[in-house]
């Protein structure tokens, strides 16, 4: 078995066209997809519906492919969008799918794995808190299992999508925050200190009261992003195993703060691309995907500068974020086309948050 | 005589303390301020007064330090805000001034020279069209005169700050568009064509008609911003002559599209000034500023992705291009103090824009 | 024949369990539904992807409950979508659909009537010019007599769902213009000017570039409304016509600006009701819809009172628009649930636009 | 004495040009003025500079005119600025003044009376707690003394001006939130709290944790406005006293919601003005100045329909709210120069809040 991952534009959030034209080519097979990480142009915070109507299209897109109902797809594919394509970030999805390989893995030889996971729905009361926390670590561990991987060490990216706390749902419950922005980053955070427990980056579930405030506490892989359209967690591993076979394979680093440049350069060396100013050509053709973390600095500044981002009541801080993250890592990659996700809380250190970069090693 | 370039954070628009403390301990003589860069935190767009409210700010910290009315203050000095810090831009101000100094310039070295024109108060009907790029361009003559730079070809950056059309404004005469914010552009485009003229980058005054639209008119070395708080032209050349001592010189390249790291790394090894994915810490002691612009490319692609910039009604287009050359550009200097201005209509190609760095070279 | 008109509140754009729930419980026929006209939570500007997505939703909808195909229903029933609840705006659809009625018309007794019509996909280089008005008024006529109306005075409300001009379209034909936003704003135009050339308030198709030029053109019962989602126009012709029965009748006034709040009581008063300060609970439960254009003053003023609704470069102009209408209305009708749409170009004078309100009247 | 109220059109923020034109032609006295609350036409939230940037305008254009400093300005006068003017709302100033009247008062005839009161600086750590509610109350107290008022029933409008917490000052401090857009809102709670306490609308100090907390606890006067640009509070005392006399009068109601029409027109009545539709020419002549809050209501409904205010990640929920009651106001008023003010905590019931009117009523 070997990953493919491939990546398409789309022309806006329900632009499933060159997926369509991939399964109706052969060149993709719809039974086989893991995962989808979509970057859509929406403003990626309470009100941006372009998550759920690109979910809704893609799920759309493989039913009409594979003869499935589309809520069987969305039972069984990881479609995680991620909403905001500020600055300069192309709207674009990429497709995690497994396909048969005619050569078998191997030994020691580790190759791009994946493996998808989820938890049920979510009480409104449940978010931001232990049940969260917990029930992602099974999801995580589920998921790890499904990829063929056993050793944490390598597990390089954890995507999770999660709910939000809309005004109807905080109206309904005790809930941890009655600001429906606010219960993103509550629900991203346990969803990120969940992988942490799951990898051993913690050593036990942290009590309520830790989640957005315990900062210590953090995972150095997980990318969790919170959607309107969802009521549970949805997992995925990306990791390296000797199980898979292919040419792909994957890396990661932590950055420390949004300018960060030599984090990703160094998860490109791990994956034998080098460069100096800029990727050339031939290296950039080996590069395959970009998936990072973006998030303002509690401190209100980065390096020592003053930044705006959390005083902005125009612009979100996540969309400053994003923007800021996409720019540093398309100047090294000379290419937009970046999944560049907000919101890090417990992802990476302050102002900081994990990189990971896929390309071609044969 | 030498040049004097210094940066102060600033708290808010207004806020002119580190200024003020540079006049009171002596390390900055007021009276011989020639201009200063501000990036202010303000939309950047029509309705941004963070531009005129540090306008005042800095006129009457000037005026407190040197007796002068502020009148006078705002017409000896060009004082040159551009708006918006998107991303993890740091909203700072920057001085230029020149001080006396103890040894005489060198035969044969060049060091950082400055020298500031202005125009006279324009109609609102004026404002695109060829009577703003004639006294543009006389503007840029005086100021090169001033700056003691004779060779055109010794010019690097010529900042102009340009009004815009109100509705109010636009109401009162017949000019070049009824809608404001694109007053800006037309604005900052003649004024760009105005310092290509002077320069002879471009031969002759171009026909009314052909400010933001024939786009092959365009100048290497022009930066042009517009605001409401005035109804003139002020612009400040900078450049290297051999009339000027010191240990600061100026270089600059043209970026081809918002991504375009190598523009600042061959700008900088210009300056004696390398480095392989961001600058250390050596290297960013020696820096002392970037200017840069930054325009969405017309195509509604860079490098063949889609961008969103143009179809994004929450916010506009120049605050996204800014976000993006500013994350761009942060990556390389390690820095997210950098003057990036949007709109660079007729400022370097589509979607591109020049670039400059100042550093120490002794 | 009777006219039925239900409106459900929208949890979100996808939200169609009232209606499903309608169509469950029968009392409401899928297959006689005309036209929805919705009210989304989007910006209601170039991506404003709410409105497709509601669209989507309701075709989904529908087709589960009659067996047909989403392309089908589209085909079959007007789906317009206005994007924007900007103030109090409740999110919300009104479904319009046919009923059989024991009772016959009664001679000289005119009840509500509506109509469909349809004009072919536009070309980007049709929009906002004669083109789109000629099949625009081509396709009223057809929607006037769909609806049993001979007379245009008995025309008390059209609604124009129109396309518009992203950056891909306008890359790709001579368009009118390149500025997406203001795409909207000629296609709106020009589907105005197709509703007052087939209702005899213009007498002939004006020339290119009378459109967003020349504002003595106007219609006083036409309401457009641009959308990404679609290419051709769709068009609903509201009316009283004696070929009906039921309880319901329409009445319309112009409001001569956003504040006039004596146009809906006028409008009401034809309905035979009255108020004073704001409707009493009596009167409030015989209205049942309230259809109203929202437009800023190209004059920069309300009644001589500045505005900053053209400078505001954070909320366009439209959405400032609809909510002060919104709110004007609201007051009166003491209820939020309103469908004010943005954009009124050639839709009454200029600041202003047309009102309606259906009532029981039995 | 008798009490001045005249307000001007202001083109921007800084725009004091009608004001010193009053001045100029002797027709304001510049020493006599109390107050001046202003509209200015920036987001209302936590990065508007308008507010600061008018203020330092009308100092500077006082002291201009009295030959003060204009720090002792601002020590003197209050100046209140209010960001937003969404929806069709003018920007204005509306000035305050007292003035010799040769008619002495009549005993039992009331007339407005005014008076400004101020506390010390706040420390970060005591907004929104005990601190800012007991010295705001002893400000209104030495307000209404200033005022000749001496029974709580005659103060019809307490405006306040508040500080807010950036993330610096968040930073310095153990404070009552760390999110800025937050503090505004503890900081407007606390100081109308500290109106109720002082106006016996509430028996004694309630504790720490009950601002934004205990909706039951309210003022039906109060209308407070956060600002970045100041570190005190600000309170004037707006009622009718015998100790004035002039013909000016002040009455006020209390909206239930945003659409609350019939608050304003009984406001209107006690001051001897009625209509039907909207105030006809001669009505409207009489009526001076009218004075609200806006506040979206917590439960996510108005009178049942949901509104989308909390939900919106674009546009802060104030700015929907002050547009929505800027609408309702301007439909009853037919004008748009009202002074509609953002973020009603304790000001009013959850989602309405105080609406005063100024007439003429000799």
């Amino acid at each position: 078995m070997r990953a493919i991952v491939r990546s398409f534009d789309m022309r806006g959030p329900e632009d499933c066209s060159a997926l369509a034209a991939a399964f109706a080519d052969g060149s993709l097979d719809p039974r086989r997809v893991v995962a989808i990480l979509g970057k859509t142009e929406g403003n990626g915070c309470v009100n941006d519906f372009t998550r759920g109507y690109a979910t809704l299209a893609m799920k759309l897109a493989i039913a009409g492919a594979t003869g499935e109902t589309p809520a069987d797809v969305g039972e069984r594919v990881a479609l995680v969008m991620s909403g905001g394509t500020e600055g300069g970030l192309n709207p674009h999805m990429t497709v995690f799918a497994s396909a048969d390989d005619a050569a078998p893995p191997r030994a020691g030889i580790k190759r791009l794995a994946m493996g998808a996971g989820f938890t049920r729905d979510f009480a409104p009361g449940e978010i931001g808190r232990q049940a969260q926390i917990e029930l992602t670590a099974r999801a995580v561990r589920d998921a790890m299992r499904a990829a063929g991987i056993a050793d944490a060490r390598d597990v390089h990216y954890v995507q999770v999508k999660c709910p939000l706390l809309t005004a109807e749902r905080i109206a309904s419950a005790d809930v941890v925050t009655h600001d429906t922005y606010e219960s993103m980053g509550y629900s991203r955070g346990a969803s990120a200190l969940g992988v942490a427990l799951a990898l051993g980056e913690i050593a036990s579930c942290p009590p309520d009261g830790s989640v957005c405030a315990d900062w210590n506490l953090h995972s150095g892989v997980a990318s969790t992003s919170a959607g309107i359209e969802l009521l549970r967690n949805e997992v995925m591993v990306l990791g390296n195993s000797d199980a898979w076979s292919g040419d792909l394979a994957i890396a990661h680093r932590v950055m420390k703060d949004g300018i960060d440049a030599p984090a990703l350069w160094g998860a490109l060396a791990d994956l034998g691309i080098d460069g100096k100013h800029q990727l050339d050509d031939a290296a950039r053709a080996k590069l395959v995907a970009v998936l990072a973390k973006a998030e303002p600095p509690r401190t209100g500044r980065i390096r020592g500068r003053r930044h705006i981002m959390w005083d902005d009541s125009d612009i979100n801080a996540t969309r400053h974020a994003r923007a800021l993250v996409g720019g540093t890592l398309a100047g090294i990659a000379g290419d937009t086309r970046l999944f560049v996700s907000g919101g890090a809380e417990h992802q990476g250190p302050d102002g900081g948050g994990p990189v990971a970069a896929i390309a071609r090693v044969s």
